[in-house]
């Protein structure tokens, strides 16, 4: 399946969301990683100003949310939803940290009928109960026990992008540009490196052998370019002619 | 090496930010995930009560921060630092996304002396070539090309998350045992290149930024080792004698 198809299986659920600002930063997030479908289950401020100005150029999202009174309205069509948490409480269903579970939903969801929902509760509180218990799975994003508390677009942010992660298994690796120095002429700079080391008379205060190796490894392990090669070429040739 | 101990590592960078609320996410961001070495250049508003806000129970980072000037003072101390874009430019060191490149550090580098340094610019303009420069790495959050603009906060909030993911599933292993050379350390290295490159009259011929630029480039994708530095620098200094 396309990635970008997938990707709009899955809809974003924030429920009872106190800042507005935080549901135009989810947004962004949300279209940062090629997702569009956003649901507020009672917002207590919206459409707002702060909400358009932290969507920035995601405001197509806010344009097409679905504001709903609970719920249930906004699971309608899905066939597998996630709710989040930093908690890890004892009555849930299955858990998964949160790669694992966009993994999962990858993997197991994505090619079939029916969408995916990840379900975010109130910044305070968290879901509750009764959200919770509409929840096929619980996940949450692993983070330092000494301050676990995700700001709400932030746990939004991280979900959407190992879900991204996992559909999107476009090659990232572009072929490098720049032309990169042929063995032969690595081999010729480092001969001049030696030879001008020692008509300078660095090399015999130094020791040869250990430096001659040092230099070997460093310029192999820089993959030098030729560019820079001619750059230090030119340079020790201008060094030699010194009288 | 304990992973707590491993993160308060790796410093977060901030260039020149416009949104005092932005810094006060990046905090809360930042402890979620067990860092608290946080760098502010040149900011445009700090402190503020927006950013104390938007710190929540991040506070205490903020009360810590290191406000400096430029980014040379931000970087002291570090061995690897990664500037962040989203942009894929052509004249970059070594290219990795985000996960990859905070597996690495993991790997490669939280294991040894020095510090590392993750470097996020402006909200709108992100890194000047300048502070791009100075790193030796880039990266990036894959996203989608739709709408590939994180939020600043957003956007240090998933790296420090795979960072902090790669930390605690434990690998012990760390591979390289060399000590790198530190980032002032090779600052002066590269000052002394060039006026040795000036003196010999190298420069003058063959354009002096680009060689400056070429040469920096060089050298931070390399990792320079102490050692090299010190053999580099003591060749540097023979042939800066010579008549």
């Amino acid at each position: 399946m396309n990635y970008i198809n997938a990707l709009k299986k899955v809809r974003i659920v924030l429920c009872n969301t106190s800042h507005p600002g935080n549901i135009g930063s989810v947004a962004r997030a949300m279209k940062n990683m090629g997702l569009i479908d956003l649901y507020l289950v009672n917002p207590k401020d919206f459409p707002s100003e702060q909400s358009l100005a932290k969507a920035a150029g995601a405001s197509d999202i806010l344009d097409n949310v679905k504001v709903v009174k609970n719920i249930d309205e906004a699971l309608v069509g899905t066939t597998f939803c996630v709710g989040t948490t930093c908690r890890h409480r004892v009555l849930t269903p299955e858990k998964l940290p949160c790669k694992d579970l966009m993994n999962k939903i990858n993997k197991e969801l994505l090619g079939q009928e029916g969408g995916v929902a990840l379900i975010f509760g109130n910044e305070r509180n968290g879901l509750t109960a009764n959200e919770m218990g509409k929840c096929n799975a619980m996940s949450w994003v692993p983070c330092s026990p000494m301050y676990p508390s995700l700001n709400l677009s932030h746990a939004v942010q991280i979900f959407c992008y190992e879900l991204f992660q996992s559909v999107n298994t476009v090659d990232e690796s572009f072929g490098e540009i720049n032309q990169h120095g042929r063995y032969e002429d690595l081999e010729y700079f480092l001969t001049t490196l030696e030879a001008v080391m020692m008509k300078s008379g660095y090399i015999k205060r130094r020791g040869e052998g250990r430096v001659k190796e040092r230099m070997q490894r460093l310029f192999r392990r820089a993959r030098i370019e030729k560019e820079e090669l001619d750059i230090l070429l030119g340079f020790l040739k201008t060094v030699r002619q010194l009288p």
